[in-house]
């Protein structure tokens, strides 16, 4: 039975190096989106403000503008009367600064003896309540600088400062094709011998978090051509493809001797486990993913590969996973050669927090719906000690 | 010049236990749509598997299916030969065991010393790469429990599992109405008392990250009468209503007086800076928010009151906010008898964390874009001194 071998089992950082560096990847085109439906994209220059806000001086509070200098005799013992009309108005909240007039006095602080006429017992400072021209936003200011990512707050400024349309990065498009000629639709019942396929939707719903959009081709059956052909029209029309399963090393493994063909592939065999069967290449000069079709392992690979692609199309560092350290409640050996992602459950206890793990199997998707973060173990070690303290990566 | 006057001032959590008590909310109605569109929705109730994964015993890689009993004389010097099609079958991954086999040899580990035979050298495991009914996940089992927002990998758990159609909470439908004369639309050039409106585009975009849906009202004259209509209208189609401006206690601030006419008004005034002047109450029992027009008062009212009533209708707990200690780089002044929502600015500096405090006006909301959180002041309290540590709540 003749079998592919794998190119050359790398190493993980040698993988990823191997792969980014090829790709000469840049962040992807622009383009331009009304302001208010622009939440959660990334700005592709820095955005300026068109206009200063407020644009006018304007009263910061209902209340009685007047011209802070006629106020100055006032005092408790001896209020001081103004004329309505001539020496003092009526004003509300963003109405314009009257000419002559620069500081306004809160209804709160003001009688009014009699019709025409307040009084005020306090003198008034210059410009008090007002708010002047820009005291928010100055025209041409920068509201947001390249390579943001919008949030609720920045689409308020964006707005106030007379920006409706901004230039942003296109969302990264991903093609998923799901291989394999067992694979049924989620809402038939499989029969023994077929397999539900579900993996496409997990990778897109990942890429709809880190920022992309993904299209779901219909599932390919493994033949060499079939899936060499839908690489290729892949290739041309979205920025990255993903394969999922055939990606291993054999008889009936066609994927990545299907990378190769189209393009060039870079990588196939990488030391990690799960997901030792990925396959790394360029078609078009797109990048193409090979994903393992065990779920676990078509999750983690994903996460180690493209991931870092959609950040750095979108032009935005890769989030830092945040970590924690705990006490691995027991003992786990691994294969020395490879890094493995062990999912671990955490518990605080009295002693601190206890890094429990789960099942390792690479098929076993709840491993990682019960999993609050990985603990990577390294390459060249043999396992870790019960009661030892391990760094867990949190995933959320 | 007759004004209404606030409620009665209350301390932000007198403030929030009131309406909220009032509310006697519970989580909103449900809504069954496609798991695989069903990225972080909130589940109804648990979610049970349907079918296990694997639902039939399959190979675990590509190999050789085998008796194990059949190979228990094998050693490594004297290996043994079993019978294609007989004692030995090829099998893929993910194929199913045949009837009469038990065990699987992976590729790597047979010799095929001539056609129809292959030879092993160690004995077999009974089970060994074996992936048994079950493995995964069994039917019946409960694989998300109910409240659980839908993460990627829960959306692979349930189409492994056989669940296609998942029961999830209803978004929260929020109408967002500005209301005022002077607002105009973000595409147009405002002229002197003119302002863009821009907050319904902030509150409706906070509400979408947290989970809801927003419909945004066009903007509403200052009109009594308008907005009364508007709030009834809204109460009888959405879950929650906001009104933006007019809810303070000018003569022309008709917010407050409208909820009171059209269902009941339980909170007029807060404690709190900026924010103060929020109107809370009811209206054919649906929540009804009278937020401030100050940008910065507006999200912070949002967050106090709004953020709480969509996590209570999903059903899912109130997210904490992280909080980091920082020395304060100068001295604030507070107001006794309100709570400041001070924004700051984090910079790691030698000594530790800085925290430098931004412009405080509520119409400042590029304060809020330059802020990694908000420093609360007490109510009782008269300020923050020069270096002293205080807990910045961080926004993100």
């Amino acid at each position: 039975m003749a079998k592919r071998r794998f190119l050359d089992v790398l190493p993980l950082q040698e993988a990823q190096d191997k792969f980014f560096e090829a790709l000469k990847l840049t962040s992807l085109s622009e383009e331009v989106i009304e302001v208010k439906g622009s939440l959660a994209r990334v700005t592709a220059k820095p955005v300026r403000a068109e206009i200063s806000s407020p644009h006018y001086d304007c009263s910061a509070m209902d209340g009685v503008v007047v011209k802070s200098c006629d106020t100055y005799n006032a005092v408790e013992s001896c209020p001081m009367r103004l004329l309505l009309g001539k020496q003092a108005r009526f004003i509300e909240t963003g109405q314009p600064i009257p000419r002559g007039f620069d500081s306004v006095i809160m209804l709160e602080d003001i009688y009014q003896p009699k019709k025409g006429v307040i009084e005020i017992t306090r003198p008034v400072a210059l410009g008090q309540h007002v708010r002047s021209v820009g005291e928010d936003i100055v025209t041409g200011e920068i509201l947001l600088r390249a390579n943001h990512k919008i949030r609720p707050v920045d689409i308020g400024a964006m707005l106030a400062g007379g920006v409706s349309q901004v230039l942003v990065r296109r969302k990264p498009k991903a093609l998923i094709i799901p291989t394999g000629n067992e694979l049924v639709s989620p809402t038939k019942r499989p029969e023994v011998g077929q397999i539900i396929e579900s993996n496409s939707y997990v990778l897109g719903s990942f890429i709809l978090e880190w920022g992309g959009e993904f299209t779901r081709h219909a599932p390919v059956k493994n033949s060499f051509k079939e899936i060499k052909e839908v690489i290729l029209q892949g290739a041309r029309q979205y920025d990255v493809v993903i394969i999922n399963a055939g990606s291993s090393a054999g008889q009936k493994d066609f994927v990545p001797s299907a990378i190769e063909e189209a393009g060039s592939l870079l990588v196939h065999g990488i030391a990690i486990m799960p997901g030792k069967p990925t396959a790394l290449g360029t078609v078009k000069e797109k990048p193409v993913i090979g994903i393992p079709g065990y779920p676990v392992s078509a999750v983690i690979a994903l996460d180690l590969f493209v991931k870092p692609l959609i950040c750095k199309m979108l032009g935005i560092p890769l989030p830092k996973k945040k970590r924690k350290n705990a006490f691995i409640s027991r003992k786990v050996s691994s294969g020395i050669g490879r890094e493995e992602f062990l999912r671990v459950r955490l518990k605080r206890k009295d002693k601190g927090l206890i890094a429990e793990p789960l099942h390792r199997g690479a098929g076993v998707i709840t491993s990682l719906v019960k999993a609050d973060g990985i603990v990577r173990i390294p390459r060249l070690s043999e396992g870790v000690e019960a009661g030892q303290i391990v760094e867990v990566e949190l995933w959320e």
